[in-house]
């Protein structure tokens, strides 16, 4: 894919992108997070829409330039177009973006008003390889329920996208897309449970997940005391798929 | 509400919004529609958004212009941003554009790209007063098994906009904002069975909508035969609120 962080007027006006990446670290649901260079300010990343490409494709490409990643779990949630949301911001945010390097070209171009579409995408944590756009000099996985006062409406939008992820995590086994190939039940219900915010019983969601028939099991986990080790599963697409569409 | 269907330029380019109006006539569910004029070309009523108007508050002003309803159920559910959905779209449709009697001016204006914003309304149909805009010459109800080749993407737009209403017929109690204020649960059943597009068990409907304690029972509907006649309901609103915020 073309890298297009510049901002060089090849772009839809007074629209962009905003992806909520979610990543499953340490028992945790955590969100991808940039600051803006030589500030304190934390943002989603986002982009533009090129003037010739598709919104989705906009969206895709924005996440492979910050993680690397293709072909992952990406979908459209809202659209956010108050006025309020952002009209005046790059004023307010001079300093900012003067800090930041900003130049006064693309100052004047986000001084637009912008209506923003929101996608969130579901990532295999362990495989992202960050990288910053030129106006960013940090990145982190912030804890869903920790995340500071971000730029913009950026706060709003993560509360959206999360209670989309939490309405879709039955009908459209979003969860699995946080996980690696291979998973014990343990794991798989912690990734539950962090979405959901909120614990389960142990005994009932196993039966539940069993019943759905869309796991396969595989050999246990090596762990060293051989006759306790959990069993590993695996997501079979095909029956996953099955489910799917029955469910929606 | 400022009747703002005239191009003038006080709007944000590249973005429109379209409206798939929801109604429930004659056991049916129908959407409403307009005809280009001098045209045999059908699409969903849409329109722009304003350079100083919320996103959200330009869609309840083009309900409000189409159909004289204000508050009423309007649900954002996606935003089409394929390149291909109206690219080209003016110049292979310039014998339509001058036969509606389009300037200009209003042609070049719209033969930019445009990213829509969907949104879907539930209205009860015998209040909508339906007042055309000056580019169409007709209106109609259509069965959303029935409708024809529309304008551009709508269709899509449509059945998209369809599935999320199948979507939230459990969560959001969205099925009785087609309804009159008080309805029998025959009548209930038939706005189920006509967003679900599929017939349902007349005892397990019954027991299932009485189970949410969501309904209260007045005054039995006057019939005649005055022992058959079944029993008139309304929603409970405070008991809707809350089995909402239980469900979502």
């Amino acid at each position: 894919m073309p890298n297009r962080d510049v901002l060089n007027g090849d772009w839809l006006p007074n629209i962009s992108v905003d992806c909520v990446i979610f990543g499953f670290q340490e028992n945790h649901l955590k969100v991808l997070l940039l600051k803006f260079r030589n500030n304190e300010v934390w943002s989603l990343p986002g982009g533009f829409i090129g003037n010739e490409e598709d919104a989705d494709d906009a969206a895709k490409r924005i996440l492979w330039q910050r993680t690397g990643l293709e072909n992952i779990y990406l979908q459209q949630f809202h659209t956010f177009g108050d006025l309020k949301r952002n009209i005046g911001a790059i004023e307010k945010h001079e300093e900012i973006n003067l800090a930041m390097g900003r130049s006064l070209e693309d100052m004047k171009w986000l001084s637009h008003r912008y209506i923003t579409i929101g996608y969130y995408a579901l990532v295999e944590y362990s495989k992202v390889k960050v990288t910053l756009n030129d106006i960013s000099d940090d990145s982190a996985w912030m804890d869903v329920s920790k995340i500071p006062a971000l730029f913009l409406d950026h706060n709003a939008i993560v509360a959206k996208g999360l209670a989309h992820l939490r309405a879709s995590i039955d009908t459209k086994l979003a969860a699995f897309n946080l996980l690696p190939e291979t998973f014990t039940m343990s794991e798989l219900q912690q990734v539950y449970e962090t979405i959901l915010g909120k614990e389960l019983v142990r005994t009932n969601f196993q039966r539940k997940m069993l019943s759905l028939d869309i796991l396969e099991r595989i050999e246990k986990k090596y762990t060293g005391g051989a006759h306790k080790a959990p069993y590993l599963y695996r997501l079979d697409k095909k029956k996953a798929e099955a489910f799917m569409s029955s469910a929606s």
